[in-house]
Order: C-alpha cells, then sequence, then structure tokens
C-alpha cells in the first residue's frame, strides 16, 4: 500500500471530526480554530530517514537540516502562513556517536530558528544497531492576515493559469544523493508575495516534493479539475529533459493556479506559466506544441 | 549522551525565543501564544518504537495506540489541558505486511479520538528492513480555561505535600513486555478535577514515565526544591516491592505538589501523600520511618 492510498483510507474513517478542524488532513497542513478563540492554526508533520531522504553516512546535520525544510516548504504552500515553532522526534540507532546526534539536532535547530520556528520540544528514542538515524519533524504554524485566504490544494478552478516558481528537475544526484534537494531555501517569501499581490487570486497550491506531473495531479484530484501541462513551458533546471523533470522529486518548488495577470517574478525567484485548468475530470493532461502526449503522470514517492 | 542531557544541551542554545513562547522545552508540553490573538497552544511529541516501548512481533495496534496515550499522558501532567489533535510520522521496515500498517494507524487512529484528538497529518516513510517499526506522535492542547495556571514541572513550593495518582510500579511485565503500559488510561479526568478543585493551590504535576524518584528529580531540579519522598507511603502495584517501584518507569500516574488540603480520590482515582517539599537544593531525598535511606535516584530511561 503506498502512502497516498494508505493514508487517505485512514483519514477516510474521520467522519466525526470536529467542527475546529477547519481544513482536515490531505492538504499540505491541516489548520484548527482553537477552541473559544478566533485563531487558526496551522500543522503539518514530515520525516527524513538518512539513506532515504540523505545520503548515508553524511554529515547527520543535512538530515536534521532536511527534516525542517521539507516542513517549511509545506509551510509555503499554504501561501499566507509563517513558520511559529517546530517539534522533533529523533530515532538514534544503538551505537551513534555523540556528536552525529548533536550535529542532527544542530540541523533541525538552526534551520527552524533560521526560519522563525524555534524547536520547542520533542524527545530521542535508541533504536537497533541497523535501524535508520532518521528524525520526524511537526511543523506549527498561523495565518498572516485572517483575511486572505489560505491557498490549499483543492482551489483551483477553471480557467485558472498554472504557475511554477523556480526551475524543475535534477534536484538530486541519483549517482551521489547529493544535490539542491538537501539545502533549498523554502519558498516562504515568494508565497506570501504571491498571497499578499495576488490576494483572492491565488487558489490551488502545493509545493513539488513528489514531481511536478504528479502533485499536479494532486491538486487536479482534490479540485476536481482537468490541468493541461504544457511540456514546453515547463522551466527546466541545467541539463535535466523535461520528461525526467515532471516526474523527478524533491524540487520543493510551488505550482500554484491563479487567475488573472501573474508577475514573472517575485522576491527574485523567476515564475513561469506552465499550463492552464480546463476541466472538470481530476486528471492531468500531459501536452506539447503538438498536441497531446501519452507520458505516464507518475512521480517518485520515494521511500514512502 | 542521554536524552535528557542531549535535549537540555540542545534547548540551552535556544537564547532567542520569541515571546509568543509561554512555557519553552523542558516541562511536559511547551506552550505557545498565537501572534495577535490570546489564544495558547500547548504542544509536545512523543514515539513509540516496536522492541523497545511494546514487544516485538506484537499487534501493531498496541504500538500505535501507547503512542498516543504516552502523548495524553503529557497533557494531562499540564493540569488545566485538553487534547485537540494529533499527527503521526511512521517508520514503516520494507516488506512490512499492509495489515500491521494498518493496524497502526487504527490505533493511532482510535486511540486519538477516543480522548478527543482526532488524526489530523503526518506522513509515512518505508525504512530499510532491519529498522524497528516505530511512530513519532505530535499531540496539540490547549488550556480548558484561561484563569487557572498550567500545573508545570517548575512550580513547586517548599511546603508543598507531593502526591501520586492511582499505583506504581510493575506496569511492564519484564519476561513478557506486556503489562499495564500498554492500555493505561492517561489520567486526563483526575488532572481536570485537580485543576477544578484546587485550583491555584495545585503547584507543580509530572506525569511518571521514568519512574517516580527520576520524575520527583525532574520536578526538584525544575523548582529548585528538595522533595522529601516517604518509601512507606509510596501506594505500590500488587506484588512489586518499593525499591524497584520507584524506580521502574512506565506507570503514567501523575505526580504533583499541592498546598492544604487534596481529596483521598477523584475521578474513582486514589490520591496518595507521598512526601513533602522541603528544601531549596532541587534534590529528591528518599526517607523511610526509620529516616533517610541512601537509595540512589535514578530512573529507567528505557531506550533513550
Amino acid at each position: 500500500m503506498r502512502e497516498f492510498e494508505l493514508l487517505s483510507r485512514v483519514y477516510a474513517l474521520n467522519q466525526t471530526l470536529p467542527a475546529s478542524v477547519m481544513l482536515p488532513p490531505g492538504d499540505d497542513m491541516a489548520a484548527l480554530t482553537l477552541p473559544r478563540h478566533a485563531a487558526s492554526l496551522l500543522v503539518a508533520a514530515d520525516s527524513a530517514v538518512e539513506g532515504t531522504h540523505t545520503p548515508l553516512g553524511g554529515d547527520a546535520y543535512d538530515l536534521g537540516r532536511k527534516a525542517v525544510l521539507r516542513n517549511l516548504s509545506d509551510v509555503a504552500a499554504m501561501g499566507n502562513a509563517q513558520p511559529l515553532a517546530i517539534l522533533a522526534c529523533a530515532m538514534i540507532p544503538e551505537g551513534t556517536e555523540d556528536a552525529r546526534i548533536w550535529r542532527l539536532f544542530e540541523g533541525v535547530r538552526e534551520t527552524g530558528l533560521a526560519w522563525g520556528a524555534p524547536l520547542i520540544g520533542g524527545d530521542t528514542t535508541v533504536v537497533g544497531a541497523r535501524s535508520a538515524l532518521s528524525v520526524a519533524v511537526t511543523i506549527l504554524a498561523t495565518p498572516i492576515d485572517q483575511q486572505t485566504p489560505l491557498a490549499t490544494r483543492s482551489s483551483a478552478r477553471i480557467g485558472d493559469g498554472v504557475y511554477v516558481t523556480g526551475v524543475v528537475g535534477g534536484a538530486w544526484d541519483p549517482q551521489t544523493g547529493l544535490g539542491r534537494h538537501l539545502h533549498f531555501p523554502p519558498r516562504l517569501a515568494v508565497a506570501h508575495a504571491l498571497s499578499q499581490s495576488l490576494g483572492v487570486r491565488l487558489h490551488a497550491m502545493i509545493d513539488v516534493s513528489d514531481g511536478l506531473a504528479q502533485d499536479l495531479g494532486h491538486v487536479a484530484k482534490s479540485s476536481a479539475v482537468d490541468i493541461e501541462l504544457v511540456l514546453s513551458q515547463v522551466p527546466l533546471a541545467n541539463g535535466v529533459v523535461v520528461e525526467d523533470a515532471i516526474r523527478h522529486g524533491e524540487d520543493y518548488e510551488l505550482a500554484f493556479t491563479a487567475s488573472g495577470a501573474v508577475p514573472l517574478m517575485l522576491e527574485g525567484v523567476a515564475i513561469t506559466r506552465i499550463g492552464t485548468v480546463c476541466g472538470s475530470g481530476g486528471e492531468v493532461r500531459i501536452v506539447d506544441v503538438c498536441g497531446a502526449r501519452d507520458l505516464p503522470v507518475t512521480g517518485w514517492e520515494h521511500g514512502s
């Protein structure tokens, strides 16, 4: 059972969610209102495992940093949201040197703090020596202003343009396991600027973690719309072919849909139109200048 | 490096915590106020690992349930707090059958829901086949009323009585790994009743997870007080000797300090006075009817 299928089935049993859950699981973050208050809270959790998300035997700082960056990317994908705090639960294989554990936590703590999310809790558990070093991070966030809507996955509308920030593909070197995925800047500043400048014209948004085609597929399905992705418009990292770029994961760029005009650049990051929301089938159609292409809309569900 | 030492050193670097962090890491939960709101939020995270926290090869439901129960016990230990929601990050060894993963998540989801904390997020990651099955759970909670203080570890005062709920010892059968620790009722109802009936007379509180002596040691240190623990007063589970009972962990009862009279029973759970807060040295002194006893105040830091 793959992660999406499993978690969808688990969450489908959540029939009795209280009214305080404004945004149920299944988006980049869930949202709650606090009882007896108008305050709302966003929350998400994501792990990083050595050997799966970072190369085996590297600096454990990279693992801690990546776990936090992945969560910050989820905050960015909500548009109108700022990070508040993080918690980290580490699984430490027996016999791991203290210095490595320390580096892991420094990666977590410093990265959180650098982006406005101090480390405020968590635990460590020693596991068998053959287990992987891993850390599960939870991030708390809050809307920046209460008037602007959150950019959920389910808000795309027919007629919207479809956009992506930066470039996609090649974030992970298949030979070395190194690459942008270890130290990408989460797109918080661009997300805020989009939310501010587009306001209610910013509709759906998602971070590109499983591959552009598959992540747009999540938006199409959640919004019950078709998305036409124009292959020739996809902004590519150096040396990458588009067929690979849209299937690779770990770009941690933002893909979004919006109505009306969208700036070509915000906060120093290029924004490129890559398609259109054009029907209500819940699917992604990949086209190029010659028309429809029969590429599978699969992505990369690494280690999950 | 043991868990307490490691995390204390990590958190000590948190010099730049924003003012919104009302209660920094180091207590049962951390507390935040949300920007531009008076609302406050409590948050904690704790893991459960098969083979460490539950017997190897058992029903994975027990692992999921225990991870959530441990977190609910942290909410109880704050006194004036109610659970809001949980998130769960599972590490799944390669080759684990779908049915086991499903049982794990059902243990998480059903336990959370039963105690008012729906599962609203998380992820799964496949890890190497030799890794342990584990789940890291984060719990969100909120004060029940804004007027009553939280029962932190650092609130004990000289002259307070020291109390424990229920009985201690024997929660974990050393032969089978089974026992109360797998299905204990988190002491939320007693905690609320204490908070309501004692009000500001309820001072410090902690849940007994590392062993009564060691957990009282956390209170003594955080509050900079001495705690005299009277061995003969400790309420024991059947067949347990007191020297073991105060060192065993996983009782998940509440230990607390309070001034004035305290009920002998609340919500059907016995409450026993076991000592007195009597100095400012930051230590636990174990005494019996014959005076001071030279027992080490060590506890059980299993798997951490």
